[in-house]
């Protein structure tokens, strides 16, 4: 076996091991609801389908490679993916993208009804701040501003902001920037707030907090382009061809320009986290990995026919 | 004028100039947004409609009864009203309550769509946990505990729990027993955590919190059966009955009990609050004076005619 065979292969199963660690904790914050309880047990489905915890990975292994010891910014791990997956389900509903499938299985309203997927996402935040504030109780400093960087990330000038915007402007012709835009918003501030709440957790100085800002958004154009290239791919989980009457940047620059610019963003993401994070190489090599094997499912599969 | 007299104009300047201090601050803190930021307007609309503010004069006057500088407090009060206002706007959905008047005007849902309105109330919670976690960052010690105090009273021990219980169950024939339970969750949970936060700001000691804990419970009991008392009467700018085909303690008991309950439940209410606030009497003043007006308010109108 090579060298560069045989890091693979650790890495593989070290992400294995860090995805285990979120998925187990994810279950001890979410207990098992009564049979009755179907809120709580919506707020089970929509967290624990099995999902990529690309943005709990990304918290740990950028934590790490601050120097940050995982096992006091598990739950923050935690916190940021009950946050995500609080968005999708409310994305998910009738009177937003009205989606039927998500990870491979009916949608949380589909399950369950309009009213109990409101409040599981409901349930879903606010136990998200309160996983936050409790996983900074060993050092308090931290607290005000690890809870108020996820406050940020979903209101008006984060997620709430980027679901508005995609859903009254998606449907018009808009400009090339107004869709980068929109993508920061619906992606980059949740990823911001991620690598942020790691740099906190890790004592980081502001010069490497500007650095992962910067990775951050670089990120969230990279990856909402893969997404939008994904729209209309059989292997995604999701309804297909959710993005129909929808302009994004697929369809208005065509598929090889966006490829092109993923290449770009990605190239400058890494230039980022290489200045942010130094010797430490985890978070770089997880998310080239990440994304040549996501590009490589897309190129293997055909889009289904519409 | 009599002593009596004089006070209970002294305490109503006083409470206008509370109510004012809170709603300026809410201006602040959810500035005007632009005209086509629809999100942000719903958001305004959801918390700025004239409304009676009683959790945020009860945080305030307990915090000052336990010896608390106002100026400090007043972002916990717009924090508490935010999260109150967020549980409005959904609990009126189409899904959910399907209420179309509120506060004298159109639902929020009903003014900007169904999308705007789920948006909006994640937007107003977010941000009261964000105002929560910069409120103490003088303080940062407390800022945990406020947020965990806010989350579990959000979350499904608290106000989701409620709702889903008064949504699906509320239909059915059910105990006395389970509907005081309901109670407790829809309206208690978040009196609690008013007062607890109040607590946390004033550095109360552990019996203060627990009688306070006690009176939150019986004050939520309270003003759960004043509610259920009113729906039908024309005056509070609400559905008119909407409780009908709903179990509720007046449906099961009738009127004349409900009233000797919610006057004991007063009592006990005012006891705990003595316990906790010593000679501090403005908190108790004021639960009496309104429980008093609101009283008088249902006896004088007489029920709308279904």
């Amino acid at each position: 076996m090579t060298a560069t065979a045989h890091q693979a292969l650790e890495q593989a199963d070290e992400l294995l091991a860090l995805r285990d660690a979120v998925e187990r904790r994810l279950e001890e914050l979410l207990p098992p609801a009564a049979e009755q309880d179907l809120v709580g047990i919506a707020v089970r489905e929509g967290v624990l389908a099995p999902g990529k915890r690309l943005r709990p990975l990304l918290l740990l292994l950028t934590a790490r490679d601050l120097g940050c010891e995982l096992a006091s910014i598990v739950d923050l791990a935690c916190a940021v993916e009950m946050v995500h997956a609080a968005s999708l389900v409310l994305d998910d509903m009738p009177c937003m993208d009205n989606a039927r499938m998500r990870r491979g299985r009916p949608t949380v309203h589909c399950q369950f009804g309009e009213d109990v997927a409101i409040l599981a996402a409901v349930a879903l935040l606010s136990r998200a701040f309160g996983v936050i504030a409790a996983a900074s109780a060993h050092a308090p400093a931290c607290a005000a501003e690890l809870v108020g960087q996820m406050a940020t990330a979903v209101g008006t000038q984060g997620l709430v902001a980027g679901q508005y915007q995609d859903l009254r402007e998606g449907a018009r012709a808009r400009s090339a920037e107004a869709i980068v835009q929109t993508n920061a918003l619906k992606t980059g501030v949740l990823f911001s707030a991620t690598v942020q709440m790691a740099a906190v957790a890790a004592g980081a100085v502001p010069a490497v907090r500007e650095s992962l800002a910067h990775f951050a958004l670089e990120l969230g154009q990279a990856f909402q382009l893969l997404d939008d290239l994904a729209d209309g791919h059989t292997h995604t989980g999701k309804d297909c061809h959710q993005d129909a009457g929808k302009t994004t940047l697929v369809a208005l620059l065509g598929a090889d320009t966006v490829h092109q610019r993923l290449r770009a963003h990605l190239r400058s993401a890494d230039r980022h986290l290489a200045c942010a994070c130094g010797d430490g190489m985890g978070t770089r090599r997880f998310m080239q990995a990440w994304f040549e094997q996501q590009l490589a499912t897309l190129a293997v599969q055909r889009p289904a026919p519409r």
